[in-house]
Formats: structure tokens, sequence, C-alpha cells
């Protein structure tokens, strides 16, 4: 009995600290080992349980929630390669600076690396992809080890949350019997400090005045500045940024991410065709700028990221809350400050000029890369470009467009512009991979409402387990399957000059017909077959629950030409104008 | 053209020496940073170039033809998250000493840390849980890094393979223009040493002869000693262990994975039934022995790891080749030494005694266990237990039966009794999981024939993905769809006396309909209602090409209680018997 008595007292003392810490979420994979936490959890009037069988697609889950509420939330486990099926999301969680707390059910000590069923050594499990790790003190119920086990608890929320946010793990070592006694009426009852054993109170990277007013003084001897914002998710940003960009008459190249392209703020300075007219040489001599600014990760565009790199003759500042490096052209000065407070720092000493011709420029060659990329819509074959004006004209004021990874968030930057609708973007732009794509915006779904996902087939297979959430949850979800059955990008790069062997390699086709998968998961499937029927069913499935998915199939070497011929087209018009030729 | 010479050459070098090596399949997610050695790989005219979109699933199928052929298979996927898709395969083929030859390519060093899209922290990504790990240097053709590409490669083959063998993981930099030159003739002509650049002749453990001499003495005065096979894949270890056994008059304990239960070797001295007579006090005094010498990892038989730890006082030795530690019980004497060999060794000095009566009354208790096990085939219900008989009786010679975790392999130990059929039996026992069962068992299908999967319905969903396989390569899989709707095993442990979230933590019942799932890889869906049925199914299906499902519907709270009533029927009657009762 004593052994049930330390075990509770120590995990319902770390259970309740983590509901003071604010945690609401937490996302479950069945299994033994992890019986006290997982018993006592469910037990929490103030926390909701979400149960995941596949331990994969449960870390993405948890992922797309703490990326919807900005605030951490908690994964469960058992032993062994149980948590060795989070690391993709916990890689996704580090690089894309989302708050997890990934706690993992352990052997005890006597048990490890003594070839005892279902051990594996999961001390440092995740390596460098985790902002701390603690291997947990075994339970135990005196004062000292319950303030321990609060304060770990407090620290690690902490340390997730503070700039650069990320996922923290810690490793429980628990030893049998394993269920807890949760009959107590006074279970999450605290002894001292009820409503939060330790605090924590983390300021933001701030520069002195004296720093701010020198860095206002070199931008506003610029003539020729730019802002680019890349992915970055500052409720407050928009505004600030917005401000500031007036301030300085910079236009700002805003990455789909940025959160810039849509919403209640003035898009008067916002630059969103860049991707297109930055492919022509003659485009990036006349918009050569003399400073750049740069706010959050690298963009999803590349030839902005070429842009970056080819105009490294002139200053560029990476400002970053989050301490980080992010520059793969060598090339920034760092400024480690929180991206708002620069702003709102720097537009105080900035004198506001009445000339602007730079900017105009850049305003002028955007509206006409806009109006000529317009084009696409005479297509009558479904189109994957055509699908991105089509749904940014159908998506409703304040839903989530959740972005796959590969061509749907670049065909996103090339076709998705500047809109007064709230639309709140989001993708997996951490690491940028194909998996968890699924998890993640259910995750999300669950959190903001409506929600709206666009995925390629090969990223819709790689998750398809994530699915179960949908069923099991009766959360709401509406994906646009672009299916081109294989790699679409691939057409893209030079491999596609190589034929032999392209399509065992990168084409991968898989000739799926995912309606059955849909089937099995209680969802609604349209195949779409003309732009008509497209908005029919997307206006349809508007007030759908469950799940809803709009399959569109494309071809890839069709698609490919299509992108080309209108990127050639728009970069001949953008050229003549350029030239003076009418 | 000097970086794609370099490139080249350095990469056909590599794979070159590869093949020398004896790899002859290799796994390949697609991706674009690995486009060298994948565009390389599949010019070699004698590497088998299998495709798997899901990283999960490729690591978990080259798992299984890696346990089939026991040597090294190769897989290789991109930079970021789908590198980290194989942590649980590698994890697993670390405990379960299973040859991986891991590549993942990676962006340059320039691109690291630095934002740069899809550039994780590749460098150690996989921990402790691989036995080597190389950052490659970047591509060069100059003799001396061609020498050192072949050298390497070389080298992690013969580190994947001796004993105990395992995953090596080496990451390769590669800077773009990614695509290699394969129109040259002679890509793969080696100059020097053409068949193997290096050679690794690796001993086996072996004791003295004076220690073989002194440690058969010991076992020799033993009259109650026990032999303990866990699982243990080396084909001439049944005959070997045989003879020992039948000089030293020992019973051998022999878990389903140890293939001593089926096969064409003696099976006089294989107890069988332990895990149903070793949970009856009355039985394990009377067949308390005096040693014990175990051979193998742990069994699966929880029964025979408590009967293990009770015997503390007696000497035990765990023979091991491989040099681990296994042993939770921290009782052993432990002796590295390879097992086949040992047997060999210790036999030549024993002397074979006429009278046998420990070995006698192991036998007895097996055989009476087993007539009373029996039993269950009465039922005419579907039955989890019943089915394992059924199965026994119905598998054809030579097959392979590949088995999942939680409860198949706990029946499989119950009910599954000797045969003078050879069956393979497999499982993925190093670290437990119920992930990545489905890809083992095609990877293993896609080598041995005819191939038999039984798994649960949270093990069948947790890797549906990988089914994927069966439909781009035709492999011809059999599976035994057990469903309970649920964690079965759960109802088992004591977690099940608080019935308050029973359900929602450990039952998860998931209500899938696996028909879909199975239409959408083309497989035929069988639901069986009846044990009439599931024979003319069973024989329906032998000659199959492609998928084929079974799924028996059971129940897991009759389930468990069936196994309940009927261990306790068969203790009563044993402790009758041991108490001379008729």
């Amino acid at each position: 009995m004593e052994h049930q008595e330390n075990l509770t007292a120590y995990v319902a003392a770390f259970v309740a600290e983590l509901v003071n810490t604010g945690v609401r979420d937490v996302v479950i994979s069945p299994g033994s080992r992890s019986t006290p936490i997982a018993m006592v959890m469910a037990e929490h009037p103030d926390l909701r349980v979400h149960i995941h069988i596949d331990e994969r697609s449960a870390a993405f889950f948890a992922l797309g929630i703490a990326k919807s509420l900005r605030k951490p939330v908690a994964v469960l486990c058992t032993s062994g390669t149980a948590a060795a099926n989070y690391y993709p999301a916990i890689i996704e969680a580090y690089y894309s600076r989302v708050p997890l707390i990934v706690l993992t059910a352990d052997r005890p000590h006597e048990l490890r690396d003594a070839g005892a069923p279902q051990a594996i050594d999961q001390i440092h499990l995740f390596g460098k992809h985790v902002k701390w790790f603690v291997e947990m003190a075994p339970p135990e119920k005196t004062d000292e080890m319950i303030r321990y086990a609060r304060s770990v608890c407090a620290r690690a929320a902490a340390i997730a949350l503070r700039s650069p946010s990320g996922p923290v793990h810690l490793n429980f070592p628990f030893r049998e019997p394993l269920v807890p006694n949760i009959g107590k009426e006074d279970l999450f009852d605290l002894n001292v400090r009820p409503d939060g054993y330790v605090s924590v109170e983390t300021g933001k990277l701030a520069l002195s005045e004296e720093k701010y007013e020198e860095l206002a003084g070199i931008l506003s001897r610029s003539d020729k500045g730019i802002i680019v914002c890349g992915p970055l998710d500052d409720e407050f940003f928009a505004e600030n940024i917005t401000k500031l960009a007036s301030a300085l008459n910079f236009p700002i190249l805003a990455d789909p991410l940025s959160q810039l392209r849509s919403g209640k703020h003035s898009k008067d300075f916002i630059i969103d065709a860049y991707d297109t007219f930055l492919r022509n040489s003659d485009c990036k001599k006349a918009l050569k700028p003399d400073i750049i600014i740069r706010f959050g990760a690298m963009p999803v565009s590349k030839a902005l990221s070429n842009f970056i790199k080819e105009n490294i003759d002139i200053p560029q500042f990476v400002i970053d809350g989050g301490a980080g490096w992010r520059d793969p052209a060598a090339a920034a000065y760092m400024i480690h400050c929180n991206e708002t407070e620069f702003c709102k720092s720097i537009a105080k000493y900035v004198e506001k000029k009445n000339q602007h011709p730079f900017l105009d420029k850049w305003l002028e060659i955007n509206d006409l890369t806009k109006t000529k990329l317009s084009k696409i819509n005479e297509t009558e074959e479904l189109s994957e470009g055509k699908l991105i004006y089509q749904l940014s004209d159908l998506i409703p004021d304040g839903a989530t467009l959740f972005v796959g990874n590969s061509m749907p968030i670049r065909d996103l930057d090339t076709f998705f512009h500047v809109t007064d609708k709230s639309i709140r973007i989001m993708a997996n732009r951490g690491a940028n991979g194909i998996d968890g794509i699924i998890s993640t915006a259910i995750g999300a779904a669950s959190v903001l409402q409506p929600l709206y996902l666009i995925v390629g087939d090969l990223t819709f297979f790689h998750d398809l387990n994530g699915l179960l959430a949908v069923k099991l949850y009766n959360i709401n979800i509406k994906i646009l399957l672009v299916n081109n059955n294989g790699g679409g990008i691939f057409s893209f790069l030079p491999q596609a000059s190589e034929p032999k062997n392209f399509e065992l390699l990168f084409g991968t086709p898989i000739d799926l017909n995912f309606e059955h998968a849909v089937r099995m998961y209680n969802g609604k499937f349209d195949k779409i077959t003309s732009w008509d029927q497209f908005k029919s069913s997307f206006l349809k499935n508007m007030d759908n629950c469950g799940l809803s998915v709009m399959e569109i199939s494309t071809a890839r070497d069709r698609n490919v030409l299509e992108h080309r011929e209108l990127w050639n087209y728009v970069s001949r018009e953008i050229s003549n104008k350029l030239n003076g030729v009418s």
C-alpha cells in the first residue's frame, strides 16, 4: 500500500501542477507502463484527455492543438518504441517552435538494459531535439519529492513555452503495481501553494533605447529598404509591422505563413506575388534594395531566398525574438529581440518621408504580376494553381487554412493573395515534412473552426492513421485532396530531366482509391470533376460535421507545364513593362 | 561538372562496395536530397530497389527482409523528419539484433542550423540505438576519398552483422545539384580490389577447453537442471541444444521464438506448456530445479520469468554469443560465448546418466497440461485460444508464421505446441512494440513463402500503411486479424479491476471496418463467423496471390474469462495429479 500511496501522491501532484501551468489538453496513447499518469489525468476535471492509438499521429495531433492555442500540450505514452514514434512530431515542434510536454513512462532502473520486455534506453531518447530532458526520480510522497515533482513540472511548462518555444521531455520510471489509488477524494489537493508551486516570469528580448534609435537611423536613411516576413505566429505582429512599414515606406514581402496576407490590418504595403516576379532578372535588377529587414523563419519562396542570397552586398538584418540563426545565406546581422517590440520601438524614432518611388515600383510590379497570374482562372481543366484562387474565393471569413508541404504551400505562395477576410494559415514548416500533416491539421481543427486542409496524395497517405481522431472525437475538417498520383514537386526539379527511373524513384504513383479509407473513417468523399462541381461541393460541405474530403485529380506533367507557361508569360509581361514595351 | 563527377564517383564506389559486402536489398523512400544515392542504386544490376512512401513502414519492411535473410539490408531516405520516422524500426533492430544499414541524406554543412528548409540535426540522430554512426565526408573523387567511401561501407556492413547484429547509421551531406551522371558505362568499375576493398573476418566468442570442461562438470553433477531457450535465431542451434539436453537429461523450456517447437530435430526434451503449468505453485515446488541454463532473449512467458526470478537461490547461467546482459532478475552468471559452439563443446564432456526422474516429471506434467488445455477445442464460439490450435493444424509445412505482440504471441506461447512441420516463427521481440508489425511481416513475406501473420486490431491499425508494399510489389501474405475491437491484453492486467475510465484509457475500441482498408490495397477480405468457415476460408486462401485477410471477431471480456477458466481448470487437474487425487 505504501507503494501505491507514493505513486498516487507523486503523480497527482505532478498532474495538478500541470493544470496549474495552464495545460488543458493531453493526448494519451494506450499502454500499461503509463497507467499511473493516464489514470490520474483521466480523473482531473480540467484536463481534456484525447486518446490516439498511433503515437506518431498522437504527437502531431498534440502539435496541432499547441500551435492553435499557442500554449503547451502534453503527450503521454508507454515505454519502448511507442515513444520513438513521437520523434517526427518532436523534431517538427522543435524547429517550428511549438511548446510540447512529452511524458514517457519507463521501466524502473533495475529493469533497464537487462533484457526486460519493452525496455529501451529512453534517457535522452530525442537527443538535441528537445529543449530539456529530465529523468524523473522514482515516485515518493515525502514533502520534498512532492515539491520536486511540482517544481519540475512548472519548469518544464515554462521552458516549453519560453521563446523559442519547443518540446521538453520528462521520463518517468514506474515500478509495478502500476494502478494508482484514484478513489481518493482529495486526489488533487495541494497542501502548499495550491495555485502553482513555482511561478516563472520570463521577459522578452529587448534592445536598449540607444540601440533602437541607432537602428532606426540606419533604416530611415535607406531609400530602398524592404521588409521580408517569413512564417511567424504572433497575434500582435501584423498591426505593428504594418505601422513600421508605413513609417519607413518599405514594402513587406509577406510569406503566406507570416499571417500578413489576410486579416483586418492594412495591406497597403504587402507584396504577395514576389515568388513569381522575383524569377525575372530584369525585375530583380529594378527592385534591388539597399537594405533588408527580415522577420520570422525563412520564407517558402525559393525565388525570394535566391534574391536574399544575391543581395549579400547590402546590409541585412534578421530580427529574432527566439535568438536563433535563421540565415542559410550567411548574410545577416542578427538582432535578437522580440519582433513586435522591435517594430514598436523602431517606429518611434522613424520620420516618415513623403516620397516613396521604390515602394511604388514594388507595388506596381506586384499588381501587374497578380493581374497576369489570374490568367490561370481561364483554364477549364482542373488545375492546382486555379484551385488556390477558387479556394481563396470560397473560404469563409474566420476560417483556418492548413496547408501541406511540397506543392500546396508553394502554390499557396504563388496564388493566394491579400484578402480582407481573416484567414489563419498554418503549416508544418519546422522541418517541412510530409509526415503528420493530417494529424496536425485535425489537432488544429479541434480548436479552430472551420478548418480547411489542402494536401497532396502522398501527404494524405503518409498520415492516413491520423483520420482516426476525426472519427473518435467527431472533429470537423474539410480536406482538399489534390491527387496527382505521386510526388508532384519532383517534376519541377532537375531530377525530372532524367526520365530513366524517374517514376520509380520520384514520381512514385501509388494508385490508391482513397474513397475506401475515407469511408472507413465515416467521412464524406466527393470526387471533383469540374470547377462548377467543386464550387457546389465546397458550399454543400461547408456545414458538414466530421470529415469531408474533396478529391481533385490532376496530372503531374500537365501541372508543371501549366506553372512554367504561366511564369514565363508573366515574366515576359513584366520585362515588357520594365523595358517600356507596351 | 567537377561537382557532378565527384558526386557520381564517390556515391558509385560506395554503392558498388555495398553490393560487395553482400547487400542485395535496399528500401528507398522518395526524396530530393537522397537523389545521388537513389539514382545510383537504381542503376546497379545486383540491387533490388523497393520503394516505400512512409519511412516508418519502409524501415520495418527492411527489418523484415533482414531478419529473414539474416543479413544486412539498406534503407535510404532524404533529410529532415523522414529519417526520424525510421526510429521505431531502428530501435527494434537494435534490441532484436537485426543488421540494418541506415543511409540518410543531409544538407551540406553550410546549410545546417541556419534555418534552411528541411534541415534538422541528423548527427547521432538515433542516439545510442545504433551500433555505429558516421558523418560521411562530402563527396570527392580522389583515390583517397574513394577508398574512404568503400572502407566505411565495408566497415558498416561488418559492424551491422557482427554479433550482436544491429543497425548502423551513415549520414551523407550532399550539395546541389544533386543529379549524378548515371550515363557512364563504367559507373561501378572499381580500379583496385574490385571484389571488396576491405574484408572483415570476425570470430565468434568461445571459451577455453578448460572452461568448457569445468562447466560441463558443474552441469553433469546436477540432477535437476533445466534449459530455458528464449527467442534465438541460429539455424544450427536446434540440433545442438537437443544433443546437449539429451546428454544432460535436462528438459528444454522452449519459447515459441526459440524455433525449437517445430522442425525436424528431436522434440523429446521439449517442454512447451510451461506458461500454463508454471502458474501453479504446487507444480513450481515439484519442479524446482537445482540449476538453470538460459539461451536467447528473455522468454515471452511471464510465468516462466517469475519462475526464474523465484529460483535465484540456485545457479543460473545465461549463454549469450552477443555478450549482452539479458537478465532482468539480476540472477545470472554470464557466459559470453556463441550458443551453438557452447552446446557442442559442453556435450563433449558430459557423461549421460540412465536415470532421469526429474526430466520425466517435467515431461509428464507437460503432457497432462497439453491434454487438458486442448479442452478449449470444444468451444463452438470463435476463440483466440482455439484459433492457435486451428492455425497450427492448418498451417502448411515449411510456412513462416509471423506473430503480433500483446496477445497473439502470448496465445501462441500457451497453445502452439510441438510439431514436426517446419514452421519458422517470427515476431518483433526486441522492444515488443505493436508498431511496424505489418511491414516487418511483409518484408519477411517478400523472402519467405508462404507467410501467415496473426495480429490484433490495434496492431493492424497501427501499421495499415505497411500494406502499400503488398499492392506495389504483389507480395503474398495471409493475415489472421483477431479483431476484439481494442486492447485485449489490458483485460488481463490489474488495470481491468478499475472499471472507471477503463474503456477510455485501455480498452480503446476504435470500431473500424477494416474491409475498406483491405479493399483499398486490392486485398481479399473474409469475415469469419464459424470454425467451419475459418477452415474453408483458410484452405481457399492458401494459394492466393497478394493480400488475404481473414477477420476473426472476438470479445475481450469473454476472452479473458475463457483463458482464466481454462488455466484454473488445468491448474486444478495438475494439483490433483500432484497430490495423488485421481
